[in-house]
């Protein structure tokens, strides 16, 4: 059992502390603390069990699953947070989502794989189509943000209009993207695949209905604590001194993207740098090119004001973040001072963030 | 004769048909259409006649034809529509060829040519000099709008002065270019001209006063037919409820750029992916290197206050679509996806122009 | 002797000269000429001492006074402006600093080396990390500009503080790309020391003490000619009609980096393009890295408003100049058209600068 396993097992113990927490009312900010600590394992668990069903059904299905239940974690909390009408946080998460997996996933990724490896590389086909695909997605999602900033007398409705709009071109690209990875193009991915299945520690057949349960529990547990971590967020983060546009780009972002994090660092150890940039980057396109528009969809749906203008200032960031790991990643190659490079731009947003004023809106 | 021919010479029909309406007067919309449509064959026969009577004066004088005579019909219609006063339909065309040359153009060529091909290649020099310029002569027309778009209090004299200065500076580059594919790196070219003169059916030596009577019948009538369309193009808009920034951005460029959408999408399908690349690129760098500045010095003669000061969201949209269109050629491969990811950047942003407030001032 | 040298040789008569305008009062616009005279063979001196001292002590400390002493010059006259007040020069001549290296020094290398040699090649890892850096810092030190420019309502005090921030972040960076360059991966190096040691004319053993003296000497009088440039700034550019953006973005760059000019032109011109490509590249990343930072913190710490606010169109400028310089750069070709086309995108920044308004404020 790895150090990885045996931490992750540990924080499983936050499952009954932070109901604890909730129903004898120990404090938002308690509640907020231990709800996301037992968000983690969850979302890990929930990537093993993915992990495990696709190897019984097969890269067809398979492929699907993967795609679908990759950012769950962070599509449940968000949907949890949207129907609580918080909007604002909403939104910040999924931008949040984005810089924090092209500068913070693939920055730890390219710094602790560099310090064992003098230089790495990742030159795979698959990272040039997902780099592509992205761009686009995140393109695409900043558009209404960026047309009203430039110009005057936008109405609400027609930002709204635009968003859905965006939102079905999105979902139909992110349709074609996975015709491409498991049809037309399947045979591109294979060496992806092999470099996952070689990295598992099991290899008997695993039993698929054990892990749809463990799929299903987890799925809900993550959905219980979504509710404790969202009820108890704003008052949780305003004793901190935290506003919601940082709560929502940095700390949601960090909570819901956990599992990543451990998954691509620790294969970048392992000098599987192709697999830790698919993670990185497929994660990043997964949230502009899925979440995003089925967050846009569902808030039309339950009649949440959601659309995709965010700050100007987030736009600013997301672009920045895209432009930094385009130009360190276009090379494929990878050393310690680029992850260092990409650290740092996280390290200088995220004080840009602290230090936006709170009051200016959000949107 | 190949489907093409065929329906380039069917819609020349449209011409007599445009007349009628005009004189007969049918209406502001159908003159708007037929005229529409008669300009299409007009411009496939320019282009043959230009090509043709390259054959026959080498790539010297042919290569400068080439280059001047490649984007007439929309420097034709941006005169005629210049000279009738309509500034904002003109500046939009400019961002709007751009825009669908690198998008639209491209991504046809790459989608209809990789339902054929798994994956096609263009890694020639000349793309990444085109490239090059294209990325300078970009900038170079959007600066005016950026200045003003940052700073407050700039005088339209102002403007003005620094679009002169830009437009005089582009077409001394432009001169430069000429000087650079025909004299001191012709050598570049010999490999596209090649891949041209194959694709050509005829392989007699061409009458070169016919064609160049071809050539000027077809200017003449392009012009003709210009004028109606300009003259209709306010009220016929009007009408289908587009704004001038729409039917700048979106529907004028469609028509003047029908021929090269044609070659470009003919070729890609023969797996030339070198020449179809080079269409779409070769012809944004041109608007942007000789038609802009063009336009721009033309309205300094004439009177008109024609500067390069743009609508903020058109430049927004031209440095989205350099960025994508850079991001997915940069590596020299294609296949479907990438033309899809293309083609739905040019569908988010035609929403978003769809979208644009009529009544927000274009620049 | 080469050309270069005598230029330099006669140009220390400025030296006198400059003292003489100003003791006995020749007015300030002479005063202003004859200090920018006398700095640039100062500036080449300073630069011979560096390297020479360098060979004695070893690439360890050499490498770093080599980065140290490498923009020694544009920070004299920075921290002396600074001190007098004149922040809105010192922030300008950063902008200016970085598109001057990008563009003119680059374009002029391309060009001049690109007029001898058909096609030049520059393909260097070292190149690449270096542009790698240099983007991270530029995009880290117009943060600031970006948040302020994007929101409102916010304070000096959080830009201030914002600022030291990123300039403590960046410091932190610039001491890890030493550790890179000379610790864990200083293989990577020897071959652009090799050819630097290559291309000097000496070969004897330097003597450390006489090139430290000379060192020393230079340093003071360039501090000593700064005082004079930057006395005499205010009052001579307004007689020519200049506004402190243009002086601090076009004019003060052009002083302070001549003695970068002459390097990367002569060694391009002798085919060395990466060593011209390392020196403007390389020093854009340093002004970003490291002379942009220690002058927010002295400004900190002589209680001068400094920070990174700059004026939004600079941010644009600097933007612009680094994408055309990746553009350009990132094939590892270049050839004379290339250089042109940086040359265009210097010239077309440099009128806009110019037209700029000079009463609207500059942060």
């Amino acid at each position: 059992m790895s150090i990885k396993n045996i931490i992750f097992s540990i924080l499983l113990l936050f499952i009954p502390i932070s109901l604890a927490a909730h129903f004898l009312e120990w404090g938002d900010l308690i509640v907020f603390i231990t709800a996301a600590l037992a968000i983690l394992p969850l979302a890990a668990w929930m990537g093993t069990a993915t992990e495990e069903i696709t190897v019984v059904v097969g890269p067809g299905i398979g492929g699907f699953l993967n795609a679908t239940f990759g950012n769950a974690t962070e599509l449940i909390i968000a949907l949890v947070a949207l129907n609580a009408g918080l909007i604002d946080v909403v939104k910040a998460s999924i931008t949040g989502s984005i810089i924090s997996n092209l500068l913070l996933v693939m920055g730890l990724s390219m710094l602790l794989g560099g310090i064992r490896y003098k230089e790495q590389t990742f030159e795979s086909v698959v990272a040039r189509v997902n780099a592509s695909s992205m761009n686009l997605a995140v393109i695409a999602i900043l558009l209404p943000t960026a047309m009203n900033y430039t110009s005057i007398g936008i109405s609400e409705a027609t930002v709204q209009n635009l968003s859905l709009a965006v939102a079905i071109v999105l979902i139909l690209v992110y349709g074609l993207t996975l015709l491409f990875s498991m049809k037309t193009h399947a045979y591109l991915y294979e060496v992806g695949i092999a470099e996952i299945e070689e990295d598992e520690v099991t290899h008997e057949k695993p039993n698929v209905w054990l892990w749809s349960g463990v799929l299903l529990v987890c799925t809900l547990l993550v959905a219980w604590e979504s509710e404790l971590l969202v009820d108890s967020l704003e008052v949780a983060t305003s004793k901190l001194g935290l506003s919601a546009l940082f709560t929502g780009v940095i700390l949601v972002p960090i909570i819901g993207n956990a599992a990543e994090h451990a998954t691509a660092v620790t294969v970048a150890m392992k000098n599987k740098m192709d697999l830790a940039m698919s993670v990185a980057v497929g994660s990043s396109m997964q949230i502009a090119l899925f979440v995003a528009p089925v967050l846009v969809i569902a808030g039309w749906i339950v009649g949440q004001p959601m659309d995709l203008d965010f700050n100007p200032f987030e736009l600013v960031a997301v672009a920045v973040s895209v432009l930094i790991a385009n130009s360190i990643s276009s090379d494929g190659k990878s050393n310690w001072l680029e992850g260092t490079l990409l650290l740092a731009a996280y390290t200088v947003l995220g004080f840009a963030f602290y230090f936006h004023p709170v009051t200016n809106g959000m949107g």
